[in-house]
C-alpha cells in the first residue's frame, strides 16, 4: 500500500510520501513514490505515485524519455517545457493512458489490478503553484481553495487531521507539521505504509525546491514531531470536559 | 454506513454508535444500531450492529423472541440466562447464521450484500466485563488486554486516536472522551456516518448501565468535547517542533 499527501496553500506546496510497496503481506519492498523535476528559475515539479508499480514506473520512465528527447529537440513537448501546469497534467495523464492501454488488460487477466493514480504538484515561471490528482483513466482534477489537499493510497487514517487544520491560508510551517502527523497516524494504524518518507516543499515563486529530502526511520526531526504529538494529544484528550 | 466502537477496559465497557443508515447516497435514514438488555443485579448486555439492516434487525428480533420464550419457560436458553458471555456470543452468532441462511443468497441475487457484523458487550453476575466482535459467518473473537477495543463499519478515520490513547488501564472517563473524539473525527470526514449517537457505559460489577443515552445533534456535552478537541489539536499542532 501507499500513502501520499499533497497540499496547495497560499505560501506554496507541501508533499509527503511513504516508500513501502507490497505484493501481498509477505512481499514488501522499498520504492520511492516521489519523483521530482527541476529547472531552477524556470519550473519545479513533483509527481507522487500510487497503485500498480509497473504502471507508475512506466509513466515516469516515459516522461523522463520525453524530457531527454525535448532537450535534444526543443520543438518536442515535455513536462519541463509544456506551457502550463494544466498541460503538464495532460501529458502525465496521456502517458498513464498509454501504459494502461499496453498492460491493463493482460494484468487483469493475470488476476491483478492495473489501477494507478498520481499527484502532480509544481509551478512554472509566470504561473501559480498548482496541485493535480490524476486518475487511472488519465483524467484529472485540481486542488482549489475549497479543497486545498489531495491524498492517494491509504487515505483515511490521515484525513481527519487534514480536515481539521488545513485551509488555503495555512502556513508552510504548519502545513508541514500537519502532513507529518497525518503520515504518523497512518504509519501507526496501517502496517502496509512504511518509513522512510520522501518530503518536498516548494515555496511560491521560488521555482526551486525549498526542501527535498528523505526522512529516514531514525530522523530526529520527524521522531520529535511524532513524540511531541503523542504528548500533545494525550494532554488534549485528558483536558477535555468530562462527559460522565 | 455505520460507525460503532466498543472498549473493554479494567473499569468496564464503553460503547458508542451512530444512527445513520443509507441505501445509496440519496436514501438516508435513522435507525438505532445499539440494543441493550438489562437484568439489574444479574446481567447487562449491549449489541451494536453494522451491515445489512434487514439482517441485523432480524437477529435482534430473534434474540428478543427467545428472551420472551425463556421468560415463559426457564428451561429455554436466551442471551439473558445463558451461563457465560461466550455462550451469549455463540447464541448471537447462531441467530446471525440462521438469518443469513434464510436471506443471504436471495439478497446476493438481488445485487445487494447481506454482510453484517455485531459488537457484543456485557457482564453477567460472577463473570468479567467482556467484549466480542461477531462476524458475518457467526464466528467471533474477543477483546483482550492486547486489543482492548473493536470497531465496526467506517473504522479508519476514528482508529488513530484509539491506537494512541486506549490501553486496558485507561479510565472510563478518558475512554469516553476518546470514543467521542474517534466518532467526531469520523463524522467530520465521512458524510455517511451521522448524528445522533447512542452511548452506553457499563461499570465493572455494577450489572446495570451507568449511562445509556442518546446524544442528539445539539447535545451541549458532545459539542463542548468536539470544540475543545478542535482547539486542543490546533494548539497541539502549532506547538510542535518545526521541521523547516
Amino acid at each position: 500500500m501507499t500513502y501520499c499527501v499533497g497540499l496547495c496553500v497560499a505560501e506554496g506546496l507541501v508533499l509527503l510520501s511513504d516508500t513501502q510497496t507490497n505484493a501481498g503481506l509477505d512481499n514488501i519492498s522499498r520504492f520511492t513514490k516521489m519523483f521530482t523535476f527541476e529547472r531552477p528559475g524556470e519550473r519545479v515539479l513533483a509527481l507522487m505515485t500510487c497503485g500498480n508499480l509497473s504502471i507508475t514506473q512506466g509513466v515516469v520512465s516515459r516522461l523522463e524519455r520525453k524530457i531527454q528527447e525535448a532537450a535534444a529537440d526543443p520543438a518536442l513537448e515535455s513536462i519541463l517545457n509544456a506551457d502550463s501546469m494544466a498541460r503538464v497534467a495532460q501529458l502525465v495523464g496521456t502517458e498513464l493512458q498509454r501504459v494502461q492501454a499496453a498492460y491493463s488488460e493482460p494484468i487483469r487477466r493475470a488476476g491483478a489490478t492495473a489501477d494507478a493514480s498520481l499527484l502532480l504538484a509544481g509551478q512554472r515561471r509566470g504561473g501559480q503553484p498548482r496541485l493535480f490528482l490524476i486518475y487511472s483513466a488519465g483524467n484529472f482534477i485540481e486542488a482549489t481553495r475549497d479543497t486545498p489537499f489531495f491524498q492517494i493510497g491509504e487515505t483515511k487514517y490521515g484525513k481527519p487531521i487534514l480536515d481539521r487544520i488545513i485551509t488555503p491560508d495555512t502556513s508552510i510551517d504548519l502545513a508541514l507539521k500537519t502532513v507529518c502527523i497525518s503520515m504518523a497516524s497512518t504509519l501507526m494504524s496501517n502496517l502496509s505504509v512504511g518509513m522512510p518518507l520522501d518530503l518536498a516543499v516548494i515555496r511560491k515563486d521560488a521555482l526551486a525546491f525549498a526542501t527535498r529530502r528523505r526522512i529516514e526511520r531514525d530522523d530526529p526531526g520527524f521522531a520529535a514531531v511524532s513524540q511531541a504529538w503523542s504528548v500533545a494529544i494525550r494532554k488534549g484528550v485528558e483536558g477535555l470536559p468530562s462527559l460522565m
